[in-house]
């Protein structure tokens, strides 16, 4: 079973838009929140990753997200983030955001392992995902 | 061929994240933007979607992007947005994000024509896309 | 004394600027998350407040903030928030930003009790804030 | 007579909050949009400043505005910034946000010149504004 992480939280008024509902970016917000969350508790904190592996931020190459029911201010939500698989350099996340027992939005994130070389901080290259990060998440 | 818009715009300091590059939602919030100047210069701005119609916003079901290239803060970009197709009760809207002559996202939004009930504004229902909205983008 | 409450958060990736600190307007949704955050302890929720007085938000007319320690991603803060007075028709509300001992921020929001004219809720109008919300923070 | 400089702007959909006006937080990022505007029409770049004086962002260290009318989604404003006034190691930037002649917002911003160590990037310290940049605004 692959690792996963729960992240609850309420819904602000400045997430809603000008109709009364989530403003739907907002929801890739949501997604990004959870990523790092379940990454801190696999006990690989952000900073770390940046430090550590002279890392840039694990940049998106891809994101989706479908639909199914329109949050309002204040409602508490649960985001349930999970490790969906693994390429040579690319990670790829699922997240559901439910309300209670309802579904109120599911997609994924794929990130793709980036590096800043050591002598020239401005040089990026992407490079396979480290065993030892890999090996937190199963 | 089918309607299309282009949105230049400047990428903000606060629409970066820790690393300096653009934080990934804010492509879609420049979606939504994209969407919105688009139906403009079609003639049907946003207020008298949800005054005419008692729209909802025309809120989103499904959203995609990919990511070629970040942005850092500053740079000016240039957003094409195009309406792909139809279904009877949603609309498929592409969206391309240029730096000059290079691709940094694209994506799309898949929206649902959405109406208020006259008698109970809670009420809310999928309606077919009314066609004089249709032939404005052909 | 005064009503008071306080707000555990984290701050998230995208709430950081390009050079790695909080992005500053955020510390003033932060404000807005605490004020009804605040209202809900009180007993008045949000949507109690639009629905049952026809209020219209309860905008702000004033907003300060001063900054003296800058977070970064991940960090855990509470913010401490607070009825400092009211006018006929305002209220002052002061919030404290702190990481365990240290301040981060304080500021104060000013907001106008406004509402939707029954009849036409395009129409709105400053009015004295009523006597039982008031009741609620003492 | 100061330097100053205007950008116009569209409040977007998602700028505006859940009653259908502008999310206040909103004005703090149209007044930092405004900033780095003005700074680049003076001929100071941003990516200028963080790269040739090392640095940190020019943060804040005080923030405040006062609002007068409610924008709503499409709104075309004019932001216009203004350097109000010099202290040794800070800048006070004034900024008035206009919808034709109609006053929207008010405010200002104090920042800090703020430099990374050159041999440790992660200490900060505040220093006297360059002389050259003070120039470029007069």
């Amino acid at each position: 079973m692959s690792f996963s992480s729960t992240l609850p939280f309420t819904v602000h008024w400045g997430d809603c838009d000008a109709i009364g509902i989530a403003f739907y970016p907002n929801f890739f917000a949501w997604f990004d929140n959870g990523t790092w969350n379940m990454f801190e508790e696999a006990g690989i904190p952000m900073d770390g990753l940046m430090r550590d592996y002279n890392g840039f931020g694990f940049p998106l190459v891809d994101a989706h997200a479908s639909f199914h029911n329109a949050p309002r201010p204040r409602d508490r939500l649960v985001l349930h983030s999970r490790v969906e698989g693994w390429s040579d350099k690319t990670v790829r996340i699922a997240h559901r955001v439910m309300r209670g027992d309802t579904l109120i939005a599911e997609g994924h994130e794929i990130r793709v392992w980036t590096v800043r070389d050591t002598d020239d901080p401005d040089k990026l290259r992407a490079e396979p995902v480290p065993g030892e990060i890999r090996e937190r998440f199963t």
